[in-house]
């Protein structure tokens, strides 16, 4: 069974750190009594401050309406120990199964959202439905990011990276350039 | 010197295997006698087919009116070879430097755009503004992906994934999951 992670409060506006990247995400919504968890990779940082990211959320997924109509969801980083997880909640539906439930996960507090964090996930970004306008025509979700919370290791997990067909690449080794940026250019 | 890359067609619809799992991109753009070159790391596919992506230009980039005029762009994505060039790319401006000189970079004819495919990257996409309707708002283009070629070891080679504060993860290892999945989801 994966185990909770304990997370500290982390700033809004330094979330590219984690999804510029690239990860597969689990995205964990609520309306009214129904609960969910999708996993998701199309999604994009677009602004520091406010804190915006963009998603497509497709309108057959069961999370399209808990999102749409609540407003509101919660992004989260699975590490690569729970590759299966990630993808046993890509092949089925919230309609028909519990995902907290069928795949050993726990829903934790928000503070700003209804949505639940899942505690499994070693970083977790609250979101508001900020812009509404590409919806309709591209399934295309603008959230600003209005909470975020980090487990300290969080530079230590291997986040996954989704390739299409069944194959994940996992996170390797950083290198730093900043000695090469121009200050201004090292946000 | 970076060294040009023998490129094959590669399907357009297929685009997410080398973007989804996030690495930095270089943008090549023309718009009359104007060529050059930006690193972009806020992009997002958003459909197969049309092979559509979404990415934030931001307007004080020099590229961002050779892409808005021309309605073209070709991404490419460098192998982790070429980090000081994406590095370099991305803390000078057009305005100032001609980037394909300055960084030993050489500019291949496009097939259906008339922005340069840059020869040194591992894939080129090639790509016409689809929707321009959050540009005012946030800087997004949507773009169609046209046309795509791919180097044959693409797959072997290392991509770059910006983290900000000049820190770059590079790809790891893959794993492959495809008997999890149900044949409907294995796109």
């Amino acid at each position: 069974m994966p185990s909770p992670m304990e997370k500290n409060d982390f700033p809004v506006s330094n979330i590219r750190h984690f999804l510029e990247p690239g990860p597969i995400v689990l995205v964990s919504s609520q309306w009214q009594q129904q609960a969910n968890i999708m996993t998701m990779g199309w999604h994009m940082v677009m602004s520091f401050s406010p804190s915006l990211l963009a998603c497509v959320i497709a309108a057959n997924n069961y999370s399209h309406a808990l999102v749409r109509n609540s407003g509101e969801c919660v992004i989260n980083i699975p590490s690569a120990a729970l590759v299966d997880e990630v993808v046993g909640i890509g092949n089925c539906s919230g309609s028909e199964v519990d995902k907290f439930q069928a795949f050993g996960l726990t829903a934790g507090e928000a503070s700003k959202v209804g949505a639940p964090l899942i505690n499994e996930c070693y970083a977790s970004f609250e979101c508001r439905l900020h812009d509404a306008a590409m919806i309709e025509r591209y399934n295309m979700f603008i959230f600003e990011v209005v909470k975020a919370h980090a487990t300290p290791s969080a530079d230590e997990e291997e986040s996954l990276h989704y390739r299409g067909l069944g194959e994940f690449m996992l996170s390797g080794r950083s290198i730093d350039r900043a000695t090469l940026f121009k200050s201004s250019m090292l946000t």
